[in-house]
């Protein structure tokens, strides 16, 4: 299969991502939890049928297009998990139609224009800063928080509850870490619930990120988990401790196109375009990925002292060990694994399977 | 126009990038040297036209499928200005029958595997590393320069001579650190076609990047110049000093999903997935891109203290002062200039030009 890899190419290992895709479905029925993944890391019909046939059937989105993408191949519960952007009430009212959308507002603006625009009923969540300070109100503002239950109660929509993403949980490293900004966030989440119970007594919460998914056993008070990089995991996600590096489920085949000895370098077919310039620090080192040889049809985790750590618009710097720079020459292929395979998967496309087989997305011409 | 815009949009001001174009054409000919613009910044047929209007005949690309887009499209002179992929042989084959295409090489096994596997003629340089430490050959390694040389004459394929991009130039800062840069790199090149003249006494020197072919007024010794990024110029090009912020040619139109007036950031529907993840450092913070206000259908250069400081995939967060955070509101865009086109123009796409016209890429589906 390797032998008709011709250019920079994004594999995918299906044994590995349906184990990925199972694994977590498992856990949210063991615990009774409703799963809401974000597909927003495959983009992709194809895989998103391998969750369906988990027992998925709500998914979460990141764009009003991604939605209209899944909704045009049966998905029938959505959520656009990111401020709504109102100038969109075109596709807003095509969606609210024909399935049952779930939206985020945080302004008075935003429910005031949706009212106006959209006639079609809608799931309406307040997006809850938890503490990383991206967006959303903070769970403190219940003056605020009251003034737009009441808005969306006196309107055509659904109030559905708060929804929460800790991406601060991205700094946290190991299990014990993990489960503290958990802990502390839900608690949050739960206190505002019953702050607000004299006006909304059903109100529900979302919440959910790939380490907290992955690593947690328990999630009570939770109603709804909604992860999506679990689905890929990437270098990220195994420095946080939400993965091992068997579980990446995706890597980038990248032809070899010279060799420096005097330095021992690689330099790769394979860059910003490709990768994208996610970066990690890993040992002290501003990394865009590991690379890995290939062992037969797949890549193979032995030998994991090889970076990237250089990249341009289509260069790629890997600094290879005395054993890979040898054994590889101009001409061969070498794999990537991905700091950030969310956007990697983006900038790709498409996925190959280790059997050849394509795989396209929402980005496939 | 604006108003019919819903989503993330590359807007494109089309007077000002055929002015960019006119301008180092104009300048080529009055140097009497020959241009060879890189293709890889905009990456459109109908963009590529505009060049032609203004004479230009041969072109630069960073990979064979874009090589074989442009071909599509009647160019018949193209360099790949990449060390040569060879597993795309086939590719290769079927490009150099029908145009004179012009590859890299920096290896004997590069250079070997073409003589084995193209049948058509080539026009092969050696690809310099002038001293950027990205690849190609030092030009003091004279003896592996010869036999490279030696290889190539005595194969099927024609030896052009050698082709250098001074990358680290982008460090650079000003007229005079420019024109340093310019007189030391291309001094090397000089050097090296002087030492080789007794086997390739005809042997041409290919030299460029924006810094250089913006600032400098006379290319003597050099044969022909490639640059790209001048077309749409960025905030990286300014900080060089290779334009001023009237140049840029493209700027991101982002809807405003969020404000947060207790922080003064406003959040667009703009992100990585968008603007690329590429960074810059100005005024001592890293930014993502630097946000305008509009003024009727086309970007304002009158407010620049808004930088886009945080980024992740769809969202973008703008640090807004006073005056730009009042008077904009959750529904309306703001553009944002890009830190660096080439990769944001990737992302995208696709183009608009401020009168609503669409304009297709590789990428457009």
């Amino acid at each position: 299969m390797l032998d008709q890899i011709i250019e920079p190419t994004l594999l995918l290992n299906e044994s590995v991502v349906r184990a990925n895709i199972h694994r977590i479905s498992e856990k949210a029925k063991r615990n009774g939890v409703l799963l809401r993944p974000h597909f927003k890391t495959h983009q992709s019909r194809e895989i998103g049928n391998w969750f369906r046939e988990e027992g998925v059937d709500r998914i979460c989105v990141s764009s009003l297009r991604m939605a209209a993408y899944f909704a045009g191949d049966g998905w029938t519960n959505i959520t656009v998990a990111f401020p709504v952007n109102i100038r969109d009430h075109a596709r807003i009212n095509m969606l609210a139609e024909k399935v049952e959308l779930h939206l985020l507002v945080e302004s008075e603006a935003a429910v005031r224009a949706l009212m106006e625009r959209v006639k079609h009923p809608l799931h309406l969540w307040l997006k809850i800063d938890v503490g990383t300070g991206r967006t959303g109100i903070q769970p403190v503002h219940l003056d605020r928080i009251r003034k737009l239950i009441s808005m969306i109660q006196h309107s055509h929509f659904e109030f559905e509850g708060f929804l929460a993403h800790a991406g601060h949980a991205y700094q946290d490293r190991g299990v014990e870490a993990i489960r503290k900004t958990y802990t502390h966030t839900t608690a949050q989440l739960r206190r505002l619930q019953r702050d607000i119970q004299d006006v909304a007594a059903d109100a529900r919460i979302s919440y959910g990120d790939t380490p907290t998914i992955s690593v947690i056993d328990e999630f009570k008070g939770i109603d709804e988990l909604r992860a999506g990089n679990y689905v890929f995991y990437d270098l990220s996600q195994w420095q946080i401790g939400s993965c091992c590096l068997e579980d990446i489920g995706v890597c980038t085949a990248v032809p070899i196109v010279a060799k420096h000895p005097s330095r021992s370098e690689i330099v790769v077919h394979g860059g910003a375009v490709h990768l994208s310039k996610d970066s990690m620090v890993l040992n002290g080192e501003t990394i865009y990925g590991l690379a890995v040889p290939f062992t037969g049809d797949n890549w193979s985790l032995n030998e994991l002292g090889n970076p990237l750590t250089r990249m341009s618009q289509e260069h790629g710097i890997i600094r290879a060990d005395e054993s890979l720079f040898m054994s590889l020459e101009v001409g061969d292929l070498i794999g990537i694994l991905p700091v950030h395979s969310c956007l990697t998967a983006d900038s790709m496309g498409k996925y190959r399977t280790l059997d050849g087989r394509s795989i396209q997305t929402i980005h496939s011409c």
